[in-house]
């Protein structure tokens, strides 16, 4: 399991503590066979002593659940229950049983299902992170619980993260729609993939000299509807969504100011589902790779000592039918 | 929580299995405190006695997590998306965490969820059932596991339940479709909702006397795409829906096909879901309030006696704009 490389032993530690090799083990596995107070102490003592797991250690462990535990923010959005249904297909073949959370974007959530999962001992968590949760991200994974992070990662983590990269993607994109004025639709700055995609829109804008409008909002429809509407309300016609929900919005609001996508406006949108390949003009969107991203999340979550710590999976396009033609009389 | 009517005290079972009523109350929570043997043994003679744990004798139990477990068959599927998000939206007004598990429709993952759930100690399981499962339910629930059943029932199951009831929503779609042939998409008869669906179609054509053809399927975009692909090819151009991802499919089909739903051909689905309300002619659907259905299982499962086993919320018809108006010359 992905823990940091190992420096004290399991033994180191035992003996410094004064408990047995199973105690100690337990006492990490915050067993409650083992006393609050002495799991406490030995939990205390592994942070200072650096101590950290290896699977041998671990194979000692008496808590083996085989299961593993998965955090994301949403079910709704099709991206996330996608890529908890490949995490959970690679767990299935490998044997090991999947147990999910959905913390609704609340860190306070996100904070109980971590303690909930570490507490009843899964073997490890995939976890997609809120960067108001990462000093308890990385004290669980400095005490031992094998952890990974998909799709967000935290600023200067030492735990390994799965990203994807918006850049290839982004920029087949943008030669798509260029010259037109494009409208983007960010995402929430206080995400790692809001961030990263709105700064590589804006430089891809900036080599190729194109004119930009920026809308900021959440990673929901409601947000996207709302941004579209303020997008098409000052003439532009070329727009481009940071995010699957935001994508759903900008189709809404394309529905209900009766433009036909493809015809009226040029869309460009993130992820994929039914949804965006079932339009009367198939939506042309930025694909991730979830689930290459969920089985790489998977495998590193096996590994002892991951050879990267930030894995990068590049996004592509893929092409429907949703922007002007070349030659198009753009507004 | 939601536990059959109590007959036998613990303190009467505590008394016959010569234990305490805290080690009698902590076998039947499956606390490794108490010795396997003795957990069996006090379990066992539960079940012989007909003890039903009440508020007050859960109350004893040390293990009280406040997390509950929702089980579902799909995560793909936006109807359990929905249905799981709306548990945890009640469910956290209440100050309980939510822990999910995804079955993918395998039985064996489902017995092996609830295993991991009860074992954990959580407070009580809402579950799509499987009707491989239903032994396991009703053992687990006799033996003092808060149990729910949504969405699916268990035939004579004495487990209390919250399904939908499919008959006013689809007697105002089938008054929409006649006098046309309709397709249908049946889902699995092995599930309570694909056979109760089917008998309702077959009971609401015989009484109108309309004619039908039956498509056998499975819950999957892929059966609902064969299906309307088969139905069709045989002419018929009135299609109807058996479930979310059924319905799913019937719209891809339409879209390989060239038909325009609303134009070309009549669609009736089932549950909503931004797919269906954002297509060209927006779909005429089968609403089954999960929402509703996910807040009564929420609030069974606190219950300690339930006033009925079987809780049906009725269906109700979305108007969209999917099918023929009145005076179209059917195929």
């Amino acid at each position: 399991m992905a823990t940091a490389h190992p420096r004290t032993t399991l033994k180191d530690l035992a003996q410094q503590a004064g408990v047995s090799i199973t105690t100690a083990s337990r006492a990490l596995a915050d067993n409650p066979a083992v006393a609050v107070r002495t799991r406490q102490k030995i939990q205390e003592l592994a942070i200072e002593m650096g101590y950290r797991p290896n699977a041998q250690a671990r194979a000692l462990q008496s808590s083996r659940s085989n299961t593993i535990g998965v955090i994301v923010p949403s079910l709704i959005n099709h991206y996330f229950a996608e890529m908890v249904t490949a995490i959970q297909v690679a767990a299935t073949k490998a044997g090991i049983g999947v147990i999910i959370s959905n913390t609704n974007e609340d860190p306070q959530v996100l904070n109980s299902s971590l303690d909930f999962l570490a507490n009843q001992g899964v073997d490890g968590i995939i976890c997609v992170a809120h960067e108001d949760c990462a000093t308890h991200l990385e004290t669980l994974y400095k005490q031992g619980t094998p952890l990974v992070l998909i799709d967000r990662e935290l600023p200067a983590s030492q735990i390994p993260t799965v990203i994807s990269d918006p850049e290839p993607g982004m920029r087949a994109a943008i030669s798509l729609l260029k010259p037109a004025e494009i409208g983007y639709l960010a995402g929430p700055q206080s995400t790692s993939t809001g961030r990263n995609r709105l700064a590589q829109f804006l430089e891809i804008c900036r080599k190729q000299a194109l004119q930009a409008q920026i809308y900021r909002g959440g990673f929901t429809q409601a947000e996207g509807f709302e941004g579209a509407l303020e997008l098409i309300n000052k003439g532009i016609t070329t727009l481009f969504a940071g995010d699957s929900m935001m994508t759903i919005g900008v189709i809404q609001a394309c529905h209900q100011k009766q433009l036909v996508i493809g015809e009226d406006v040029s869309v460009i949108g993130f992820d994929t589902q039914p949804l965006f390949s079932l339009q009367q003009h198939p939506l042309t969107v930025i694909d991730q790779h979830v689930a290459e991203m969920a089985e790489k999340a998977f495998s590193l979550l096996l590994e002892d000592s991951p050879a990267a710590l930030l894995n990068s999976i590049p996004t592509s396009l893929i092409l429907g039918d949703s922007t002007f033609k070349k030659g198009h009389n753009h507004g």
